[in-house]
């Protein structure tokens, strides 16, 4: 019931919606793997549980999980969250899921991008990632929405959107050899006008500093509305993210979105450095075809990588001294949006935030 | 999303409907178990996607598969058929799959049987039944349907209601001990009054001969609508089905209904006896839980094994003498469904039929 279709969405009249248009629900996976996730993924299970919970007062969460956890994700979730039997190799469903997009009679099509486990053989996360790959299609039978085959590596985090022709990444990412090494930079922009209908594309130099993700854009920079970012930020000089966040908002300032407009950019200063604690490190099995997460490693901490609801802002908190400063900043950006705070240290613990473990599904007519 | 309700159906005004009523769609199971379906499923894998192609014609078909054949039955399957992961140990949706209950505002909710791979450690078919067990839950996540749990073994293959109070059953299955032993058959009629909403409770004594589910009613005899039956039948005094079919005749003949009618009785011949072919046997691995086919046995072959699609019966056929006046009879019966036959003797090996690889999803509001 999910066609897939030889065209392209631009050609068809379809786009990618911002974030803060109006969602049919929200998409997400559940964490087990051990490599990833401490102590067998129970701390990061309720974690997961938790932003589930939160979402679902807003709009209908759908939990893809592993058959041999489907029994235990449905026990730990609220019933108003729909548990799908969805294997996968991880859990970052805005990576690997299907990016949605919309036309102008509201019908609602899936984007299937190639998937190489943020790098390949070489400099990727684990290995395989064969579960991760089919995991657009099975969302897409699911809702029975047809289904574009986009003919390029690339990760639902490292793209955001405006929903009127302008997208934010980066060249970290984007232009990466263990992504794309065949496609120029301008065959990149091509494809992304193609698969996503967008017309203007800002680039930024580089992502959070020590991102496993090859520096997405999700946890460094996202538009708030047409023509406002908020940007990760740092005051502190000798912080290696200093001059990252200070090169992107240069290339912020001085870029104009697809309608011509200035960017108006809002700093969010990060939480204080964090590390991966030994007794966090202890709890992960070592996995030779896996990415190693050692004690002491620093932590891609950002408050930029919150998911935007139906009327709420999923915002990851760090019992840190900034937390609260992001949140008058994230209400002060969505006055109209109740902000909901969560604490999240265990998902960063895995990679990544609240944004990379969401994926919104628009609403269609 | 699907929400565990203590209650019964019945309760709660719900009631199974008859199968001629309108449908939302039909689900299905992915064959591919090689101790049930000879060489590695693959003669299984096109019967079962022609029934799936044909009933699609009529109504929105969901195959449920296990993670490893997603892609290889999305290849095998019209995209019109939509293909979800759902976990299984084999592949009979009647049996495994919900039961679907409405009440008057068109609501439509789930019944989640218990399971024993049709008698347990002792007699049952194979072990584990762990996935079989989850079907029916995870087939209502889907659709976002609430859910009941019947507090009995039972398949539903083992039934056939009328819709308006009546069902029909064989005492021995439902009464065999490897079903539920501890359950006298006056509280095995209270949990089916319960949770189908039935009135009045038709036993025939036994199924078809040989049928290793202990003698599903599906097979044997059904409702063709209010007050009217088709059973299987044959001429043949020395064939050990003979017996069978003439006591479900006197059975059905001294039954009355739910609305105090006489049961109008049509007899359908049955093929002639079939068995397993050597050729077909040697397809088969051999596992010590599992139930063994040797070359040989005789096959239940029955043309009552249907299935009432949205405007069409979905009949088996077996290249056999009397296909031609069971395709006859069934129109006859149901004048205003187009007879769509399918060469069915793959289904048959594994041992059911089109009845019992399907099960009806009624239309909602």
């Amino acid at each position: 019931m999910s066609t897939l279709i030889q065209s392209t969405p631009h050609a068809d009249g379809f786009r990618m919606p911002a974030e803060w248009e109006a969602h049919a629900g929200c998409w997400m996976l559940w964490p087990e793997r051990r490599d990833t996730w401490r102590y067998g993924g129970k701390p990061a299970q309720r974690a997961f549980a938790e932003v589930a919970r939160q979402i679902s007062r807003f709009e209908r969460v759908t939990m893809g999980v592993n058959g041999g956890q489907f029994q235990n994700a449905r026990a730990q979730l609220p019933p108003r969250v729909r548990v799908v039997e969805l294997s996968s190799n991880d859990a970052w469903s805005r990576d690997i899921g299907a990016t949605f997009v919309v036309n102008d009679m509201g019908e609602v099509r899936g984007v299937d991008w190639q998937f190489n486990a943020w790098g390949g053989l070489e400099k990727g996360m684990y290995f395989p990632w064969d579960k991760d790959e089919l995991v657009a299609a099975k969302m897409l039978e699911i809702e029975a929405l047809d289904r574009y085959q986009a003919p390029l590596i690339m990760e639902g985090g490292s793209i955001h959107v405006d929903g009127q022709g302008t997208l934010l990444t980066t060249e970290q990412c984007l232009l990466h050899p263990n992504r794309n090494p065949n496609l120029s930079r301008a065959e990149i922009e091509q494809h992304l006008s193609d698969y996503l209908g967008v017309k203007h594309i800002i680039w930024l130099p580089r992502g959070v500093y020590e991102d496993e993700t090859d520096g997405h854009v999700d946890n460094l920079c996202c538009f708030t509305r047409p023509g406002v970012v908020a940007l990760t930020w740092t005051d502190d000089r000798d912080d290696p993210q200093r001059e990252r966040s200070a090169e992107a908002y240069d290339a912020l300032k001085s870029a104009r979105d697809a309608a011509g407009r200035a960017l108006e950019v809002h700093k969010i200063h990060q939480p204080d450095p964090m590390t991966m604690t030994k007794e966090e490190a202890d709890g992960l099995d070592v996995v030779v075809s896996a990415f190693l997460r050692p004690a002491g490693e620093r932590l891609a901490g950002s408050y930029i990588n919150f998911y935007i609801a139906n009327g709420a802002i999923i915002l990851p908190q760090f019992q840190d001294r900034y937390d609260a400063a992001a949140r008058r900043k994230l209400a002060e950006l969505f006055p109209r949006r109740e902000i909901v705070s969560i604490s999240a240290r265990e998902i960063l613990l895995g990679g990544g935030n609240i944004h990379c473990i969401t994926q919104q599904q628009p609403a269609g007519r």
